[in-house]
């Protein structure tokens, strides 16, 4: 059972036979893979039990930032396994009893850096260096796989043969329109300038997706200033009609 | 008003006529004093929202941390400014508009550096080097004030001195006793190593301040381990019985 909610990370449970609960203090999260170095992707590291026992798997500039952050030390070194994840090769993840099942490809996708790492002469063009990246999870038995990917700044050609046919995407959700924050008054960057493509629009990612051939469409990673949460709005409705689903707290996806 | 919730740091409120709220984004929030350099002081600070303009003040072994670990930098530096407070000396701290009203004065009680500084050498002996402190919370109109003490591993004569006669302080609630979650099998640490005087007991917090004239005693920063959380406890019995109130989130106390 994969378990993917719209909050801070991907969270990876092996199957329930695996690794059963128990004690009062024991979690089902064996592994924790980080797709960037902003604080809504590597904070929630902060806050789990000291002591729990888990491996954390980044690219090389992700993991990078917990390096350089003495504070990720908070996760005892002698529990916690910091694992560098390859970029566009599949590599196997651990379960609490040895192999999970599971398989991750990272790939970078079009994106920034951390806003915290954004130097005085930051330039905005979304880059592929691995700041950013999106994850293939394959469930190794079966062959069966999906996408995530919570930050994205472009659909490009690469990542549009990548995605191409698949089963099922999660995908970037952050604001319907470019300056939505801007014209609510409650913010002075444009979704480009954060690194975010929106939703709507002729370079949006409903536009993007309309003839990739995804099976099932997911939006995640939703700004609260997005129309599309309201499940009345005009814009669910649109979003809605061209195939997508909106994510929410505790959804649960069956391949 | 001040809003002294049991949770991560405490929240200094400038009077509603300085600050008002406006907008769909605004917040209370003028300045955080932290008293730890702990996780759980200072992780909250990177859950606000961006380009919130506050003040955080902390001595400087306190500030350190946030100096050391570049994923502060969420922080923006030209809105958000870093102030060192001075041990055992009133500073006045800024609100919204100018002056907020309120001094503080920040104290080392005995404790110990953050969990992640532990190095392999590490001597839990409580130490007052500034690592973790207490403060005195003043309104400067009224010469009312108040003390705020979530982490403190012993109640020596120098602390004695400086609560006697208050009107009011908040404590270091962590356990009801040393070895509570050792006999609990939910963790290997006393609250001795871990830097915290216990509730009960000849050498606990309840016994300390039996004699000290402190006009209302409130217990905070309370383990999930503590049974003086269950209303209908012997242990919550107890403190009550002994003078303390369990503090609650969202509690307000006026002065």
């Amino acid at each position: 059972m994969l378990n993917a909610s719209p909050d801070l990370r991907l969270q990876i449970e092996a199957t329930p036979a695996l690794h059963p609960r128990h004690g009062s203090r024991s979690s089902p999260i064996a592994g924790v893979v980080l797709t960037g170095g902003d604080v809504d992707a590597v904070a929630g590291l902060l806050h789990l039990r000291e002591r729990h026992c888990f491996s954390v798997y980044a690219p090389e500039r992700v993991l990078a930032v917990m390096n350089e952050n003495p504070i990720f030390g908070v996760l005892a070194p002698d529990c916690v396994a910091r694992v560098v994840v390859p970029l566009d090769r599949p590599m196997p993840l651990a379960g609490p009893a040895g192999d999970s099942g599971l398989a991750v490809e990272a790939y970078a996708v079009p994106g920034k850096v951390p806003l915290y790492q954004e130097g005085a002469d930051f330039d905005p063009t979304p880059s592929e260096a691995g700041d950013t990246i999106g994850l293939k999870v394959t469930e190794t038995a079966t062959g069966n796989s999906f996408h995530f990917v919570p930050g994205c700044a472009v659909v490009n050609g690469r990542l549009r043969e990548r995605l191409a046919d698949s089963a099922l995407v999660f995908f970037d959700g952050t604001l319907w329109q470019d300056d939505e924050m801007i014209r609510m008054g409650i913010g002075a960057k444009t979704g480009r300038r954060m690194g975010h493509i929106s939703m709507s629009g002729s370079d949006g990612a409903i536009a993007a997706f309309a003839d990739l051939g995804v099976k099932r469409r997911v939006f995640m990673h939703i700004n609260n200033s997005n129309p599309v949460l309201l499940s009345d709005s005009p814009e669910r409705r649109e979003a809605e009609a061209a195939g997508w689903e909106i994510a929410y707290d505790g959804m649960e996806v069956m391949l």
